[in-house]
């Protein structure tokens, strides 16, 4: 591997989209996020990792920025007059992968193998892997006490104050093999941290043991992307959350609670009164991806500031 | 409840449904066969049940013999996408009812408090009740040697030879407490066996201890309706099981099978040329059902033999 990405949803699955397009397949390695992973009506869900697949798979909703865009309801509409639980919503062709998974989960298998072959089925061609086949499960302590994420993100629609977040079992879960070994690879030119939510996306997979130390150790910079344009995000609660942990939402925030993990942090033009705040590691770019053009340049700009960084003494 | 009828899947859920049109809602039991129930993608599924339910909502579906006549099919079309096992087909709308029916009985349900949930939600008026909350689940005996039910019914259509039938944990399952206390009631007016198939519908609600002996025992008549008609099964594997059991397909063979067990037995006009071999308990009637009238005249011939019966010595 010549990439390794960090992905949670939305954000980073359009970068991880753009990055499949100028990095060569069996050069880019996307991790996924599984600390949003939960069990609903009986099934597994694994929310990033579906999105990055399904984005990859070019089978992804853009409205509602999850599930699939040539979905069906009626699994939905009949379990409702049924009186089922409705508030996580499972279109009919996402459900197959649900059902598929939890089979083969309780078949034995391992989530990541599931997962690689969902993808080759699906004609996602760069590996897409789970940070662990361990279970991390993310919990927020709200006003209410302690709720599980799904509860908090979807059911909730992120409307509680967060006072903490931890990610159960991340202390004993395995970072995956393939994670480690790509961040050992002495070919690595980049590790790419997706515009994704620092706190709920990306902090379960620095949670892992070892991963903190091994991109620390690695061949190549660790370059982020600010999920944070003109102090806002462009989808989901970072803003919220940074103001609930008492952070300014803006860039330079975000960079900073990153600190010496990363070695770049890409902006958007829009935040260029950021810049000298952030200091020398930053790069200037268009961060809002709309268009695939979009998630390409992103990707470009990306790997062109690690390009840059492995030329320089770094940390 | 004043009349109890025994079902298994089409056949029986027609004349069921119409008993349900002559029959006040809180005087008719349906007992349905769990034999043919299983697990399939990690979701317990009964087949007759089902049937017995969605026929009584008005939601079957008539070509099909199974599922819902409103159905799509797009986690089938995606599951066979993934690579997933499409032999048993599954409609998103009735997976609805699998994946919560699933999820009750993993929570700690009974089977039975889950069906009548799930048909006072499809608007379904009288009881269904599943035969036992115990699984009991039909073997086959094939030249293939033993295999599951829905293995040699929907996987290999009844291709097989079937040799012999086990009703898997019927020896220790216990019929349900509400089949029984129906049987008892003394004002039971009738126990209709429908024109299911006898060897995997009826047998395995018989071979529940104690079923045979409180048919034996009850204030009504036991009237069976012939699922052979002309010497052919309406749908599904009767005649080819009689042959293979050295039986005649014929519904005076069927009348024999049953035995003592019956008080009377209702075969088609066509089949006029067996009274004289079933001989006084014969009563005829039209036992094709096609249209919904004809469900209802047969569910009025079925509770007139039995009321015939009433005033004669029986047995």
């Amino acid at each position: 591997m010549t990439v390794v990405a960090l992905s949670g949803g939305v954000g980073g699955a359009k970068l991880a989209l753009g990055l499949s397009r100028v990095v060569p397949a069996d050069e880019l390695l996307i991790v996924a996020n599984t600390g949003d992973d939960f069990e609903h009506l009986g099934l597994a869900i694994s929310p990033d990792i579906d999105t990055v697949m399904y984005t990859l798979a070019g089978l992804a909703n853009p409205e509602l920025g999850w599930g699939r865009h040539d979905e069906t309801w009626s699994f939905m509409e009949t379990l409702a007059a049924i009186g089922g639980d409705t508030w996580f919503r499972l279109g009919d062709r996402d459900l197959a992968v649900h059902v598929e998974r939890t089979r083969r989960l309780h078949a034995g298998e391992t989530l990541s193998a599931i997962t690689e072959d969902l993808c080759r089925r699906l004609g996602v061609a760069p590996r897409v892997l789970p940070m662990s086949d361990d279970p991390v499960r993310t919990r927020v302590r709200t006003d209410d006490g302690w709720i599980d994420f799904q509860d908090y993100f979807v059911h909730r629609r992120c409307e509680p104050v967060v006072h903490e977040l931890v990610f159960h079992g991340a202390e004993t879960a395995r970072a995956h093999p393939a994670f480690l070994a790509a961040l050992s690879d002495p070919r690595l030119t980049a590790v790419v941290i997706c515009p994704s939510n620092p706190f709920i996306s990306i902090d379960p997979i620095l949670a892992l043991p070892g991963v903190r130390d091994a991109l620390a150790d690695c061949a190549a910079p660790v370059v982020a992307v600010s999920p944070i344009i003109g102090g806002r995000a462009v989808k989901g609660p970072t803003a919220k959350m940074m103001g609930e942990f008492g952070m300014t939402p803006s860039a330079s925030a975000v960079a900073q609670r990153y600190g010496t993990l990363i070695d770049g942090f890409v902006v958007d033009f829009a935040d260029m009164d950021q810049v000298a705040s952030i200091g020398a590691r930053v790069t200037l770019g268009q961060t809002m991806m709309t268009t695939l053009a979009d998630r390409e340049a992103l990707a470009r700009t990306v790997l062109g500031a690690a390009a840059v960084l492995m030329n320089k003494p770094r940390r």
